[in-house]
């Protein structure tokens, strides 16, 4: 064997390993019985400790320059290999295991923390992530910027400098339209009744289909938060019903198919290695909100899923299709980012960017972050923030370490509106369709412009590719403007 | 560390390891998308080799030599991990691939041509399974008896000279006893009706809580064929429904609880570590059995059962109990080694036995293996076998290597006989808490004795132990003679 195909092997063996390890996290999630938590972990942890053994491997290094990829593919499986092995020998193993288990105890904490609103006995934890967290970003840095260090892990090629900026261009205008909107005369209504769980499930799971979720080789089941794991011939969904909001079900499920079919969609040939998973957690977001907002919450769209609801549910309560739309697309302010709508979601994120950014320079203490997040929210939002629950200890993300993570839905809303635009131009009468119920030309654009092309792309590359420019907030923030004008002042 | 702990810490995280192994299985027969097969072959064939690299560990050696263990706990830890360890050596590297490689192709082979009765396509995918297993079996004996090696792999301490004297000392026994039953002028009727299938579910249910199986540590699903799988925390059973005949569904239900209450049972101390397994299958079989049969299919129980179903069911057209009883344990013989009642049970078992004993040895071909099977039915059982897959081809065991494991079945039916005379003797008013629907004095007793020990004593120590006695077929013939003696001629 070359040594290319000794690493690609190599590889190979450890992404088998690694879906293994999904596997367990989506058993935990769903079937795994509530008894079993505390083996669970010592099951997950031996595996961990394999993988880790695996990716700091020195054989990678001397493979790593002695193998001749063969053709394109083959450089990025390259590159992507290098750069998973880089991260993993830098950080000592010492440290791999203390992070382990100080977010598994950490998560443990917050959601007791969460459900009794007890910040006090979470903050001492979080301080311990924080604490090693810090360390690991220093260690991956090598004397970069730490925090540029996280978020490489989750998006390649992005900074926190390059994000800020971003976020500075975006703010006034999101300001601006979000103040037009909450101002203007309408105040569409949340939809009223009782949604039968089943008949909610039958719908999810026709959406599902409709949206491309190949049901051969992926599952929908129930789970406390939807979401999408696995890769290849075995990517499975979950959803929850909320049975006075039918909306949370559906459209949960239509997120989720959208992670999902990305990874259903990659080419086969790339199964099993690193170039055969989603690139970046940010082009992931961009399918799912494109598949969720861009898509599913259109006029076009609503229009159709107005009738289908009618027919299961019976008489929705609302004047016609335009009024179905707006309700579907309402807004209005709240304390929780994943009940947020299109227009107050980015602002959810430069808070909680601006906060973790603060807190992984050294900037802000653990101690004074509830009094930062308050402050803030009453700022960006005009609400003060009434319990922890609904503020500082509303997301998961901290508790186990994931600084550097929330720009990257931002950046997916972000990438969603660049993909969108020019799905729109390539697509001119894609609302005939959706008026239909019929979504496959889009997500047969998004699947040969972006999906099935796996890691083989950076990023920023995959996204100019697909529309013939460089990311950039731009198209988002048209779309968001036209679209909630449209609703609210038209 | 003590070279001993060292020792144990990477036990446990091949136990560990392990049981993800085994989650897999149990995912791949319940929940997974069939797409999914040739992915979930790649993934667990790369965590097969991680496990093999740690079975042969050489390290394992060097602590084993210079291992003191603190207690007898500790040192059946190092017995029994010093013998796995000593099995995984004596196996070339070379030769663990191919077997598993040959018999993951060959099941695949087997169960089409089950399902087409074409024996001529299987034959030589057994007939390569055969030798390498012949291969293996030469490299485990280590000049010892190859049957012997094989079948100390499933049952430490037993041979197969051993069970062949056991054996024949059953058979005139067991055929007179048949002989009497099959000539008797009492014929049981078959129960007839339509069970639905959320009824025989929910009796399932109820049946394995009142079992002592613990939902909060494990859950019950559908598969094709029952099953138990899983150890301390979290061990799942499934069970199969056929709606014309609701004791398929009962009694495999049971007797997966038997096999899984074992592993609930076993001292939370030994968690992940060898000690924490049930001991053999043999003793595996003698828990699943003694639930369904010396207690679930007890004069005493069915009683309760007949009620029981009644409410659930309505009327089951059997006048009384003693007619309920008889039809619970019906003698008919068949050809289904899976579906046979007590008394025909072990005769499958020693076709069986004399057969893959004489292919191991080399005194029979696979390509006379089907003849020898039909001429050994008619002459046991007095009845053509009609078709391969009512013959031959009925079992998956061969087809996956698995010669050797057969006897521990009649094994099982051995020692629940001891161990059923003895729950007896100690409990001389068990059928007055049968006859209320309560066995748990019976698991209580199987726990106490059996079960929570573990891997603690080899198997005839551990029957000894319990029973007072060796184990021997003595007690299982005088419970049979009895039992269908009561029925059929008194």
């Amino acid at each position: 064997m070359t040594a290319y195909d000794e690493l690609l092997e190599h590889a190979r063996t450890t992404m088998a390993l690694s879906q293994v390890m999904g596997r367990l996290g989506w058993d935990q999630e769903t079937m795994m019985p509530r008894g079993a938590a505390a083996q669970r972990s010592e099951e997950m942890a031996a595996l961990e400790g394999v993988l880790h053994a695996r990716r700091v491997d020195p054989r990678i290094g001397e493979w790593i320059e002695r193998a001749e990829p063969p053709d394109a593919a083959g450089a990025a499986q390259l590159r992507l290999i290098a750069r998973d092995h880089q991260r993993a020998v830098r950080v000592p193993e010492r440290l791999a295991t203390e992070l382990a288990r100080a977010t598994s105890i950490s998560q443990g904490v917050w959601a007791e923390a969460r459900e009794r609103d007890d910040i006090a006995h979470f903050l001492p934890h979080l301080d311990e992530v924080l604490r090693l967290r810090r360390e690991e970003a220093a260690a991956l840095a090598d004397g970069g910027d730490p925090y540029d260090a996280l978020l490489a892990g989750y998006e390649p090629g992005a900074t926190g400098a390059g994000i800020a900026a971003m976020f500075e261009r975006m703010r006034p205008r999101l300001v601006a339209l979000r103040d037009r909107v909450l101002g203007s005369a309408l105040h569409p209504p949340p939809l009223r009744g009782l949604f039968p769980r089943e008949a909610q499930l039958r719908l999810a799971r026709r959406m599902a289909e409709a949206f491309g979720y190949d049901f051969s080789r992926g599952r929908l089941d129930l789970a406390v938060h939807p979401f999408s794991s696995g890769s290849g011939a075995d990517v499975r969904i979950t959803t929850r019903v909320a049975e006075d909001d039918p909306f949370n079900c559906l459209y949960s499920t239509i997120h989720e198919v959208g992670h999902a079919t990305y990874e259903q969609a990659i080419d086969d040939s790339h199964a099993l290695t690193p170039v055969g998973q989603g690139v970046s957690m940010g082009v992931h977001e961009s399918q799912s909100r494109c598949y969720e907002n861009q898509i599913a919450r259109s006029r076009a769209f609503t229009g159709f899923l107005r009738a289908k609801m009618t027919e299961e549910f019976g008489d929705l309560g609302l004047r016609g299709a335009d009024a179905f739309h707006a309700t579907v697309n309402r807004v209005a302010p709240g304390f929780i980012r994943t009940e947020a709508d299109e227009v107050h979601y980015n602002l959810h994120i430069m808070l909680r960017f601006d906060l973790e950014r603060a807190l992984i320079t050294g900037d802000l203490d653990v101690a004074d972050l509830e009094e930062a997040w308050n402050a803030r929210f009453a700022a960006d939002f005009g609400l003060p923030v009434d319990r922890p629950a609904h503020g500082v200890l509303q997301d998961v993300h901290w508790s186990i370490g994931l600084f550097g993570y929330f720009p990257t839905y931002a950046l997916g809303n972000v990438y969603a509106g660049c993909l969108h635009q020019a799905m729109r131009a390539d697509l001119p009468d894609l609302d005939d369709h959706l008026a239909a119920g019929d979504p496959a030309p889009a997500t047969a654009w998004l699947r040969d412009m972006v999906q099935r092309h796996g890691g083989l792309y950076e990023p920023a590359e995959l996204i100019t590719r697909a529309t013939g420019a460089q990311p950039s907030e731009g198209p988002l923030l048209d779309y968001l403007e036209a679209k909630f004008g449209a609703i609210y002042w038209v």
